[in-house]
């Protein structure tokens, strides 16, 4: 603790409904909803309002206390979990959830950071729009988290990351001062664009208290196929014919191999076989659109028939009825409580330039072989963001701890042949706790060090989220 | 000039042919293209490339030279025009005029600064692709240019403003060091995204000498309608009812006042008046798809006939055939051409949240009478985007140079009022010069030392375009 008298000046501030540092009560809180991260602190603190974020903040600032802003806890690399200091406070938006206004004229939404995500999208819809961000934890995950971590998600090849959706944001920073940016301007070009610095931050730079969003319209016509391919290659192929011939409609083109999908099988409830063969991979393509269903299957099935006699897949099914997209969606939304049923493994959330993909999977997969040729990947992901998960299992017969006590040797094995694709080590995850050291190493130096000038510009006493991404 | 030393090693690193020193040559460099601005340098230079760009900073900023990063010259605040110091370096990038690739598996194009938007926008729609950002410039703007103003233009309400169409980026800072951001991935989620930083900047942090944008698919197939409306109330129920049924290809909408369309209409060659009736305004609405054409036209003519049944436009006309779609842009795209024709006038570019146009309108209307009652107001732009032109020519009868005597009064005026409904007193054209003062006084006084201490961050010498933006 830094000092005895900064949690009764703070519980003076704020007051005991707020301020949590009951043991028993806080511990929930210093974990990550994986438990793999595990930290401690000596207070949580959840505000109901901006101002009591900011009076949160300008006390620990002045007792140069950590702050750990904490959205939904549904991040993967432990940003959001506080490190080891006893001295930290996790400050938990949660509290902070009310929507302030959804606009139809000017298609925007202003919510605070602790609103869930699905919460958001439903008001969306009920109100005739669409807000476009779309991810497995929508339903838990909060608004303010996403932009923190410039989530991305199952649509970004037609709507780009959360990034792309924001209009403005309010924030506080580290000396509790509020940053007014909550406007909802399509056009401002008045200096520089500060909110960019925050969004994408991780909770290093201050504490996103509320957001103004686009709002797109809705696109409640869908047509889905689901094809099978013989390789990236020809999954690179397909995407390009797709993009080509059906424009704005692509709304997601997913990718999984022939492992996922049996595991899939294996594990999950209430799922079938698309097709009577087994395939190398699997493209899951779905348009959307706001009108004319009927333009739009004729459309899909149209270029899926053209594909199929180009050689461009294998075979494809495309969705007759809302019942079997949802099926389609099933089989890859899936994957990930698969894997997890199967066993601890190790994920990466990697990027590529999506030409590269091919040749990135055949090295990637020597390389492997290389190490341990029991290695079981299970790659699927955003295909056209060039973005894959590319998880690896434990080899049959492995020792239970093999994640754990191979992971680094792995990762670094990975992470080395992305970079030498020019690709990312984190497409939409972030850095947090868990790839720090690996962007420490790969990021340009000159990068780093504006990135560390900004940090000591808007943090000059260290405080937010220390441990974490710098 | 800071020191006699300055000049013979600058010519010494680069050469005779890319540091121009002579007068006479130098001179067309000193004003911008409506020769409102007009300054002093000591030389021009025009790097081929980015190792050139680097020594020229590099030098300047050992010996405190200002520099004048200079694109294409089409900006209308005065941001690429040197102010009257003769020790300036102007630094051009038309020289950096080469596309490095246009890819379209990855749907991306990598070009240098210094090419002009309306080749890249030619190279994409041969490849197939489309470069969506276009603006009444395009064919002498150069893209670095457009980047480091982040420029909007007709189809923003779509494709959003340059910064969304910016993938990576090159640029050297103040000290010659070249940040290599020229990455094509979609997602990479490694830390803060810095490339927004020089985004808008202005040239006062940096010089981009690449850039990696998005391509999108084409959209060949457009729907035009011009519908008369009784008032801008009236052109935003228009505006929700459009953007809810024709979603992604509402590509454009535009607006311009009767006054407006007078004035095209007596200045401009080769036009027509829309409609029999003269009606108090007008916007201009374009879909546009990558297929389907019978489909767009259909919905098209099915929306804006509801319009007409619910009163939501006084009289519309479909364009039936590519050159009445052409017919009816010229109609718009010669609005600031008549205006010159007309006189000099003062320009405003703000921006608006969307639902307080009508309000706005109607006040500014009232507080200009009280101003003088002679000024006649030509408002037009982006209304999509609640971006307007509010643009102000001169009283029938005031003298030549009413524009000068009284420009400051009337824009206090105007932006006044625009910051009473939380917009922006620059949509699109960016500061410069022009509005630096105006920014000054209305900007947050925190984000202003943000930017502040951004700006001394990446340019500790302040050698990067004085007196422009901070």
């Amino acid at each position: 603790m830094q000092d005895s008298g900064f949690l009764p000046r703070l519980l003076e501030a704020l007051g005991p409904d707020v301020v949590t540092t009951d043991a028993q009560a806080i511990a929930p809180w210093l974990s990550d909803w994986r438990g793999i991260y595990r930290g401690d602190a000596q207070a949580v603190v959840r505000p109901r309002n901006t101002d009591e974020v900011a009076r949160c903040l300008a006390l620990c600032q002045q007792w140069r206390v950590p702050v750990v802003p904490r959205g939904g806890n549904t991040g993967l690399c432990g940003g959001a979990t506080p490190d080891d200091r006893p001295a930290n406070v996790v400050l938990s938006l949660d509290r902070m959830n009310a929507i302030r206004s959804v606009d139809t004229i000017a298609n925007t939404m202003v919510a605070e950071a602790g609103c869930i995500l699905g919460n958001l999208r439903r008001a969306a819809h009920d109100a005739d729009r669409q807000l476009p961000l779309s991810l497995a934890a929508e339903d838990s995950c909060q608004i303010g988290g996403n932009l923190a971590t410039n989530a991305g998600g199952v649509n970004v090849v037609r709507y780009g990351m959360a990034r792309e959706l924001v209009l403005g944001l309010e924030a506080v920073l580290p000396d509790g001062e509020v940053f007014h940016g909550l406007r909802t301007l399509r056009k401002d070009n008045t200096g520089y664009d500060l909110k960019q610095l925050l969004i994408g931050s991780e909770g290093t730079l201050g504490v996103i208290t509320a957001v103004a969003l686009r709002l797109l319209p809705r696109t409640d016509q869908r047509a889905v196929v689901l094809a099978a391919v013989e390789s990236p290659q020809q999954a690179l192929q397909l995407f390009s014919l797709l993009y080509s011939r059906c424009g704005a409609r692509l709304q997601a083109f997913e990718f999984f191999t022939g492992p996922c999908l049996d595991l899939v099988l294996t594990h999950a409830e209430g799922v079938q076989a698309p097709f009577a063969d087994r395939h190398p991979a699997y493209v899951l393509v779905e348009l959307a659109d706001t009108t004319d269903e009927a333009g739009l299957n004729s459309l899909l099935e149209a270029t899926i028939g053209d594909a199929l006699e180009q050689g461009l897949c294998l075979d494809a099914a495309v969705s007759a009825s809302l019942s079997q997209v949802e099926a389609m969606w099933k089989l890859r939304e899936e994957i990930s409580e698969a894997q997890r049923a199967d066993g601890p493994h190790l994920k990466h959330d990697i990027s590529l330039p999506i030409e590269s993909i091919p040749v990135f999977m055949e090295r990637m997969a020597a390389r492997l072989r290389q190490l341990d040729a029991a290695i079981r990947p299970f790659v699927f992901g955003h295909f056209g963001d060039g973005n894959l998960h590319y998880n690896l299992s434990r080899p049959a017969g492995a020792p239970q701890d093999w994640a754990t006590t191979h992971g680094e040797a792995v990762t670094a094995e990975v992470l080395d042949e992305v970079m030498r694709h020019g690709g990312s080590i984190s497409a939409e995850h972030g850095i947090g706790q868990l790839k720090r050291e690996y962007f420490h190493r790969y990021k340009d130096p000159l990068e780093l060090r504006l990135m560390v000038g900004i940090k000591r510009l808007l943090d000059p006493a260290g405080i937010m989220n220390p441990g974490k991404l710098l």
